[in-house]
């Protein structure tokens, strides 16, 4: 259950996959180059393999546990995360502003990726406490962000996210969280939330709080909701820690995976909280934090696809079954070609929503939030989905090893399961990709982002010549994908609501199956010209894609176009009928 | 967590789908109506529900335990058990010779069915009980037959399989188990064997198990195995239980699901052991009984499948979140579109995997053993991987709920996961299905399907009417789907051996996807003949499926078509380096 961390294949995507010159061109990245980002994935490559992966099983087999009013972590967690902190790894994409590094966020992609490879449940915490103090820094006060900013940039405070009660998941908007002004610029927070993560732990000296509550004057509904600051741990003037504010963990949840991240259900009774923002408009402070968060959970599908990968192929370099036809009597199963099929299947997928996510980030370093805000939901979605079909192959390459729990490849499998739920289901991204990101501007980002498939294309005739550099595979699926995803676009531009919501799973997965196919095609192709060594295996994998993921897409075009009537017509109530 | 029995479905399969009508007019099956078959179904619907359900979540909390050199099951199975064979269930389909009820295989298919949906891992013992009577019936002498039978057909006694050896698990050849000729009829069994499900219990007086062992002067490899019987207890010649045999479990293995089942290893420290069928020939004697064993396995992923499916109906209804664009605040999820969706696709899946299945057993009960055989493979992997599939999809119906174990979506995620492993991979299917049951005849027994297929299409044809009764959808998938499978085949019988088996699993799966579309048309188009009450309703699945899950098909041809090329370039060596 080693990790080996795929510098390689990142630095490939990085150099050939996105257009990394012209992001450090920007002045804001003046401090960053190729040798600094080669030096911080090598650094963050040596912390994620020797101080973080070695906690992940003792995280999976001793889970987090409760006891009174405090939580303490599994084994391992406290002393990891502790040298993260020291590392100054939190604050690698922060801006310098706030004593942060100022790197790109599309580096960060890479080493979040390693952190969520070697522990994915422990990565949960510095992840939302990078959420936490973005918000902070966006929307509170000054004396707030003074106060809590600089030890949440360092990762010493973490953070948590209080938004879910039993009644208010997807939607926030029945939030029944009683917040009270005092009257001395403190406010008064009363309810229970529920599937807080990192709500409460050992692993660092103060927690803080955001929490989603209602004035006793406010609208009903999403309008009335405000955002709050409660801090485990009153920070006096000086900056010194106090008293234990009064909100505690009453419950961990017993989860399908994950079990290192400590799920808690918080109980608030009369905390005090602090607002941020203006009041009512808490939702949409949170919700200016999303895409970042959203983007981070398909970069954990790739994570745990990665780490999935690494270990049925190492299996399959160990174990000898059977005779393969090339292979002769005592070759390992590698050799076998079904198995040959599934690693290269993991790899190839994984790549290509490694590519996604990085594209997603790279315009967000470019400034171009409405690419990255079109490509958003495609990331979280598409990458979780195929975290958890990799990690299910991940299984089956390793047989009936894989259903016993002591190999590890059952843990990926149930780890990447809480991916396509949280942050916003799959679904959820499905309507918010469909109807805000692609109906609402009338198509005119999902067409800039066809021309730039269509200058990908160019790109890849201009650089496909014979034998490892022959693209010609490639090229017609990117063709054939460029048609189709015009085509299904048009379709859902011209639907009606209930049409275009039916089939908007289908869409994004459509998105997901050209747009990976593209940008391991680009990254290829510009590998090609630069005469990079990993071009040619790259070729063979984007050639594996060509033509057994990206066909997916044109066969699901019938169905796009049917909208509402296949999904409504069955009578949904009938159980006990048939 | 309650599960009510689908025998509306399973009928409207039974009457429509299959030749019923052929089946029972069969002298074998004299005793057969519908009448019986219909009180048998819902003798069954109610044990499974009343007595076999209530059991599952017990099973999956308090695992089997081993004290000593005994495993207790887990809390209710041994009444659960009890009450299975008191009231007969187990020699439903066994034939009337040795005193079972001789219904046909394809009615054990819609009861084995609820038995897994009610508790999978509480079935596995009588289908393994199952499978070892028929090989001792089969291949076992008349004394043999006579100790053993009577007790196994009714359930008192179980059966256990001890094939998997740590270095013989797909490929058996290389067994190790010892067996020395003690001279007086009986062998000494030594050696360990692993994962034996339900290898030790205390459901049951005795404990019959078969073991692969190789005989001192036997050759190496799978030509050197034989097959014996080791009770647990012996049997005196009164037919009284005496001692313990020699073999004992010495662990359970820690899994990711179907924890009621115990998985043990068994150490056989010279076991005595008596010779089933000739010496040398145990593997043999083994694969007779594989190909029913494989159909169960299938059924399992569908049964797994129906209880996601109606754990996620059933939240859908109860969980009410945002407001569907059609169904207004207060509205349930099930309202949401893609929900919506999300139902109908695992309804529409299980549904034609259920038809295959069904296929499967009819064929057998006719006596098509060449049918039966081609389907078989596609049973059992199409089968598992959609149980596993829909089984996620209903924790993702569950939102956030569905990662909390207490819900129970993520057990039935958990134990369906095994199904494409145990009974041969689902690599191994695909590989038996394209070189021993495509290749071997020349692809004769698959263009007699696609001969049917085509009857298929002729009589949609025939009965598609207008509005509900419209299946112009299904038809013409369907000819698209013939014209994908008949091209598919034709490339896999010109293929070489290597390019056959590197696409050999989107072959089957290119099968499966046409194949099940293809008989739930069959039983729609005949069930609107009949003027069935259920056809309207089934004949929108229909629809759906062949909007949705057809098409795949396809797409995979033009990776079929490319062999083993794509997945072979890739240097899978190189793991540190990309």
């Amino acid at each position: 259950m080693t990790y080996q961390t795929p510098v390689n294949a990142m630095q490939f995507l990085l150099r050939h996959g996105v257009d990394m010159d012209k992001i450090i061109a920007q002045p804001k990245f003046a401090e960053t180059n190729d040798e600094l980002i080669g030096d911080v994935l090598n650094g963050a490559a040596v912390f994620a393999r020797d101080v973080v992966a070695p906690t992940n099983w003792a995280g999976d087999q001793t889970p987090a546990s409760l006891t009174g009013k405090d939580v303490t972590a599994s084994p391992g967690f406290k002393e990891a995360y502790q040298s993260f902190v020291e590392a100054g790894w939190q604050s690698l994409a922060m801006s310098p502003d706030i004593g942060g590094m100022g790197l790109p966020t599309v580096v960060s992609v890479a080493t979040n990726e390693m952190i969520y490879s070697a522990n994915m449940a422990l990565g949960l915490c510095p992840m939302l406490t990078s959420s936490a103090t973005k918000a902070i820094e966006a929307h509170a006060s000054e004396t707030l962000k003074n106060t809590y900013v600089p030890k949440m940039v360092t990762g010493e405070w973490t953070g948590a996210m209080c938004l879910t009660e039993p009644q208010a998941g997807s939607d926030l908007g029945p939030v029944r969280t009683k917040a009270e002004d005092n009257g001395d610029g403190t406010y008064s927070i009363t309810g229970q939330k529920i599937y807080i993560t990192w709500g409460d732990h050992d692993c660092a000296d103060n927690i803080i709080h955001l929490v989603l509550a209602r004035l006793p004057d406010s609208p009903e509904g999403s309008r009335g909701i405000s955002l709050f600051i409660c801090p485990k741990y009153f920070v006096e003037a000086d900056g010194s820690l106090g008293d234990r504010n009064y909100f505690y963990p009453i419950g961990l949840e017993h989860k399908l995976g994950i079990h290192g991240s400590p799920t808690c259900v918080m109980e608030f009774n009369k905390a005090k909280g602090w607002l941020v923002g203006e009041v009512n408009r808490g939702l949409a402070c949170m919700f200016t934090m999303m895409n970042e968060a959203r983007l981070f959970v398909g970069v954990q599908g790739v994570a745990i696809g990665e780490r999935a990968y690494q270990a049925a192929l190492q299996y399959s370099h160990d174990r000898v079954q059977g005779t393969p036809p090339n292979g002769g009597a005592g070759a390992p199963i590698v050799h076998h070609p079904d198995v040959r099929r599934m690693l290269i299947d993991m790899k190839a997928r994984l790549m290509g929503a490694r590519a996604i996510a990085m594209a997603t980030a790279a315009a967000d370093d470019l400034g171009d939030h409405t690419r990255a805000g079109l490509l958003t939901p495609i990331t979280k979605s598409y990458g979780s989905d195929m975290g958890v079909d990799v990690a299910s192959i991940g299984v089956q390459v390793h047989g009936g090893m894989g259903y016993v729990e002591e190999t590890g490849a059952a843990q990926h499998l149930r780890d990447s399961r809480i991916a396509p739920i949280y942050e916003g289901t799959n679904g959820i991204q499905a309507m918010d990709l469909v109807g805000r990101k692609l109906r609402r501007d009338g198509g005119e980002a999902m067409r800039a982002l066809i021309v730039d498939l269509n200058d990908i294309k160019t790109l890849a005739e201009g650089s496909s010549g014979e034998g490892e550099a022959d693209l010609s595979v490639c090229i017609r699926a990117l063709n054939t994908g460029i048609d189709t995803l015009s085509t299904a676009t048009d379709i859902l531009l011209n639907a009606k609501e209930e049409d275009a919501l039916s089939v908007a799973t289908p869409y994004l997965s459509l998105c997901g199956d050209i747009l990976s196919g593209a940008l391991l095609i680009k990254a290829v192709a510009n590998g090609l010209s630069a005469g990079d060594a990993h071009a040619a295996p790259m070729a063979s994998l984007a050639r594996y894609h060509a033509l057994s993921v990206m066909p997916r897409a044109a066969s699901q075009l019938d169905f796009i176009r049917a909208g509402a009537d296949p999904v409504f017509d069955f009578p949904m109530g009938q159980l006990a009928d048939l």
